[in-house]
Order: structure tokens, then sequence, then C-alpha cells
């Protein structure tokens, strides 16, 4: 079987991805806060581009569904939104059972990107190695990074580098499994940084960014690993992203 | 002052390159060659697109010049051209006092997109420590992987990650220098594998691809470093590579 990583949602022409397992990964945030919310009882998330998208998803479900609004634009939550896009936010009390509808600049982006895929997965540090018992089943994965804003991201490309030394174990490689030169790039990125992960959330440009405008807490929460077995799955026949436990 | 790693040419629009030093990196083969070839006294060589191309500039030229075709498609000579992109090929009976035409695939496709760059240098890891004196006067310097086809190549990032840690030092980053994401994944896949550069050119997609089809002894030539002070110099009003010699 073959891993990939491509770094950006815009390099994705260039390969195929059609037939293939898709784990998004934009580590800082959208990936986090959708396994946080699913972890914490949410209904589902409909991942949408713009906010005035969002508005209108909102009027035509709200008959039959509790709706709640989040996301964020330039990190900050959106003006007239109930939520922004810090995992701490989306606690059981204020989204069990709830519809969420999300717009985030890189990440719900990036899961819309990928719909050419066979099955879209959302990958982040918390339910890193949930994913890659789901990946294990013997197909091609693609490990996409959602970057920000066009450039890439270095806690994107290390977490994936964290699921392609899960896959291919610690060695050097006779594993049996094929990567391509962006997984190795990204298992390289993670073997320098093992030590540190925070510290990768801290260093990288938006994680720096983050902290400026008063997130830092976010990147702790964000460096977590392992911390649920919640496989996130989009389902582009009804838009929606829903649990998928761990088999 | 910043380093900035690109790793495709097709990322540049979303950078900005102008007026700032832009150094080309592909280290299999083009970079690696183009310094060879300045090493042992070629006059200057242009790099062209296409093998039309090429024919045409030496018709323009060889009345005045003495010139001889270069380059590669799928890694093998094009036909008709006197040589491939081999270094090895490049010796100094061969090719002193000569005008090179040279057309690659990649490299010399990424020479040419980089010209908005006030400055566009050749690196490889052959002159990597001259190009990284140049680039220490101070200025923002952007460092640009070739790839291959559209896909990222490891090669091409370890090599900037060796330019990178050159640049810093080998501590964590006191040095003042401000690196962006890219250069932090490339010094991390560098730090990863430094102990094994040519094992590094070997795993790579198009190392692979180099050595089935014969080019095996091209990955150890590729993977020597510091065997050359010449900072090769792309002048846009010429369209001609010439010789820097590193002060």
């Amino acid at each position: 079987m073959k891993v990939s990583c491509i770094f950006l949602p815009t390099l994705i022409a260039d390969r195929a991805i059609a037939g293939r397992i898709c784990v998004v990964f934009d580590v800082l945030r959208a990936s986090t806060t959708i396994v946080t919310a699913l972890e914490n009882g949410c209904q589902r998330i409909i991942p949408v581009a713009t906010p005035a998208e969002a508005q209108k998803m909102k009027e035509k479900l709200s008959g039959s569904e509790s709706v709640l609004l989040a996301g964020e634009r330039e990190g900050r939550r959106i003006a007239g939104f109930d939520l922004g896009n810090s995992p701490g936010e989306f606690t059981a009390e204020r989204i069990r059972g709830r519809t969420i509808i999300m717009c985030t600049t890189n990440g719900t982006a990036a899961i819309l990107g990928a719909q050419g895929a066979r099955s879209v997965l959302i990958g982040s540090l918390a339910n890193l190695g949930a994913v890659v018992r789901r990946a294990r089943v013997g197909e091609d994965v693609i490990l996409l990074c959602a970057g920000k804003e066009g450039g890439i991201s270095l806690e994107d490309i290390v977490a994936c580098g964290a699921f392609v030394e899960a896959m291919v174990g610690e060695g050097s490689g006779s594993s049996g499994i094929e990567l391509d030169d962006g997984a190795m790039v990204a298992l390289e990125a993670f073997r320098a940084s093992r030590d540190d992960i925070v510290g990768v959330l801290r260093k990288g440009n938006h994680g720096r960014y983050l902290e400026s405008i008063g997130f830092g807490r976010d990147l702790e929460t964000c460096a977590q690993r392992d911390v649920s077995d919640i496989v996130p799955y989009f389902d582009a026949a009804t838009g929606s992203i829903e649990v998928r436990v761990a088999e």
C-alpha cells in the first residue's frame, strides 16, 4: 500500500485522489475542534465555505435541527456566530445533540476540496492512533494538509509525519508500505521534532499568530496526542461530518 | 533577515519573490550539473523551456559562439543533443569555453520561473557553502525547490534544510534569522537525515527512477557537498547563467 502526503489543497489537482482514503489535517485548529465536538456529543458538523453559506444553511435546517454556527476569520469568532474555532469552546453542555455549521479559513476548505476521494476522514494529533487504525485496512492513503492561506503549515506536516511513522513503525522502512516524497519529508520532520510537539505548534507561523491574539492555550490542547478514538468521516452525499468510531 | 522555502515553482505566485534573492535547488540533477559545468570552465549556460527553443537558440548563436546542446526528457539525453543531464558528462575537455544551451524538465523551468526575483542563484549540495556565504549579506532569501513534474522532491527539500542549518547554525535558532514554515520543515527534514545524504537521494522518487534507468552514479555525485565554490547566477537580461565566485 502507498501513503502519500499533499502539503496544500491547491496541489490536489496534481495527484489522483479519486477512489482513495484521504485524511485531512488542520491541526491548528479545525481538525482538532471537529474531533473534540464529536467526542463531546454533537450530532453532526456541516462544513461550509463562507459565513453567508453558514447563515443560509442555518435558515434551511432550523425547523428540524438544533443548530449552532461555528467558525473563524483571521482566527477570531465570526460576528454573530455562536462559537469560534477553539476546541475548548466545544464542551458537552454547549454542543451535545446539536448540529454545528462550521466555517473556517483553511480546514473546512480543505475538507470540501477533498470530496473527490472515496472516503474523507479528519485527522489531528488528538485522534491520530484511531485514524491510523482505520487506515490500516491496507488501502492507499492520502494525507492532505490544510495549510494556511495558500502557504504550508509546519504543524500539519509534522502531524502527517506522526501518522506515517505510526504506519511504518520506527525502523527505516521494510514495512512494505510505499511512501511518496511528501510522506518521507513529513516523516523526517516528525522524527526531528517528536520530543517537543507543543514547541512545533508554537514556532510555526500560525501558532505564533494564534498566541499573539490570545489563543495560546489552544496550542497546548491541539498538541495532545491520542486523547480520542473518534474518526470523523465526511459524507459528501449528506455534506456532513459524522462519527466513525475506530474499529 | 528572513529565510523562506517554497517547495514547488507552482507555489511561487503565492509568495512575494520580487526584490529578493532566490536560490533554485534541483539537486537531481540540473543544479548540480550547472555547477559542474561552470566549475569545469564552460562560458555560460542558457536555460530554455523546450527542445525546439534550444535548437532555435543554437541557430541564432552558432555564428558567434561555440555551442553545445544539453538536456533531458524523462531523465535521458534529448535526441540530437550533445549532452544529457549527468554532471559527469560535463568534463573540461568537452565544455571548456563553450556556451551550453540547456533544457531540463524541472530545473530550467524553475530557474525561468524565478525571474521575478532580484537575483537568481543556483544551489546544490556541491556548492552549498558558497551559496550560503553569498546569501549571508543579510538580505531575505527565498529557497525554491524545482520538484519533479509538479510533485515535491525529498532531496531538494533536504538540501534547502542543509542551507537553512548553515545559516542559522546547529542550535535551535537564536540567530536572529526568521524562518517560514517551509524553511522549518526543510531544516527538520535535513536534521533527521544528515548522516546519510546519499541515502536520501536514493530513496526519493526521482532518485529511484534515475537508478532504475542506469544513472545510479549520478546520485553519488549529486550527494557530494561543498566540492565547488562556484555560485551560478542567472542574469535575466542576457538570459544566461554565469559564474559568480563566492566572496
